[in-house]
């Protein structure tokens, strides 16, 4: 039997680069997203296109209603900021942040790889680009993974679910070279935290900013379109 | 204000007895129970009485669908096992284990507890009576702390939140005996795995065998009606 992995797939380029590494490694690929009444639904379509071109063993999409909790311009009606340019990237803690979210997404990872009796669990998140989200730093990653070893039936019985964060260390530009070379559709990917009806990005929301700045910076060209000029 | 403190409600007696130690010590209380595919939808009813019980500022009820991964008699469709008798109450972990889910639980208390400014989750786990379940042991609950402290933006704030399970070392009896001096009313809680359609408990799966035991340990009556003749 193929090893499984459970792949935390937001649809977007980080955890569609990082499937393809489950994938490269092997593994077969039991996706999981998330419908958390986040603004950008279509990132969900993007999940599914990823899941059917990494020939997925499974994709679950669990809804989850954060929105009774309130607390984030990702799941509320504040409008999302839209930084002045590329350099207004924010530092600190982005009021984008949703409260526990990575924690909630591994849990649900968790539960699934214990389920499935996978021994691995694929997460996308990143220190470099994203610092201000305190999940997404090595040292949240290491307390979750020593609290996952004593939380499972598969830890007690020393055979632990390892996470991976292969990306938690490059930039967005290393990412995208690393997508590359593993022949990442990044056409298929979705970033947006504020597309248009059709699902069309802004080009200017911190999550646009970031990614057309991996790109240039990888020297590449982003196949998917924008509503704004981007050549400018 | 009045200080918050999120408690995880199953409408059970060991949780409502952690509500009544969470009131008396002053707490407004933001109720969180979850949908998530139990058989025992009756313990939402009861948890829903419970906070109506205690003026909970806010009782949010959750629908997560864990039967998307399968894996518990607790939300499958395998039979809830049912001991021979008292004696019956099984070592080691039990097939109506569900994977990840105090994990699963304590990841949206957090996240509702940052939004909410709270800085107390109460949490009615307990290692004597649950020894099967690896995230019923205080070493678990003190890694989700370290991971909790990591997690969040209060965290990081240095401003943690702090996870309190005051019953982790009690005895079914010792819970009862407290929360009969909190004046705790055990006919608004539910136990049992396996009710009639009506939620009449069935007196013999092994939640209404530790409750029972429970009582008569205590030298307490349990109030509750049960499908078999109890007195024998």
């Amino acid at each position: 039997m193929e090893k499984r992995a459970v792949v935390l797939s937001s649809g977007g380029l980080d955890s569609t680069t990082v499937m393809a590494i489950a994938r490269r490694e092997g593994f077969a690929i039991h996706s999981l997203s998330f419908d958390y009444g986040q603004r950008h639904r279509f990132e969900i379509d993007a999940a599914r296109r990823v899941a059917a071109a990494y020939s997925a063993a499974a994709h679950v999409v669990l809804t989850i209603d954060l929105r009774q909790f309130g607390g984030s311009a990702l799941t509320s009606d504040t409008p999302v900021p839209k930084p002045a340019g590329a350099d207004g990237i924010g530092l600190g803690i982005p009021v984008t942040y949703v409260p526990a979210r990575n924690t909630i997404f591994l849990s649900f990872a968790l539960a699934w790889a214990e389920t499935l009796q996978a021994g691995d669990i694929f997460i996308g998140v990143n220190a470099m680009d994203y610092s201000g989200y305190p999940d997404c730093r090595p040292e949240y990653l290491a307390a979750f993974q020593r609290m996952a070893d004593l939380a499972t039936r598969a830890g007690v019985e020393d055979r632990p679910i390892a996470i991976h964060a292969p990306l938690i260390r490059m930039t967005k530009a290393e990412i995208i070279r690393r997508g590359m070379e593993l022949g990442v559709d990044f056409g298929l990917t979705h970033s947006c935290y504020d597309p248009s009806p059709t699902g069309v990005a802004c080009g200017r929301c911190e999550s646009c900013l970031l990614r057309r700045r991996g790109f240039r910076e990888a020297g590449a060209a982003d196949p998917i379109p924008y509503q704004i000029d981007t050549t400018a």
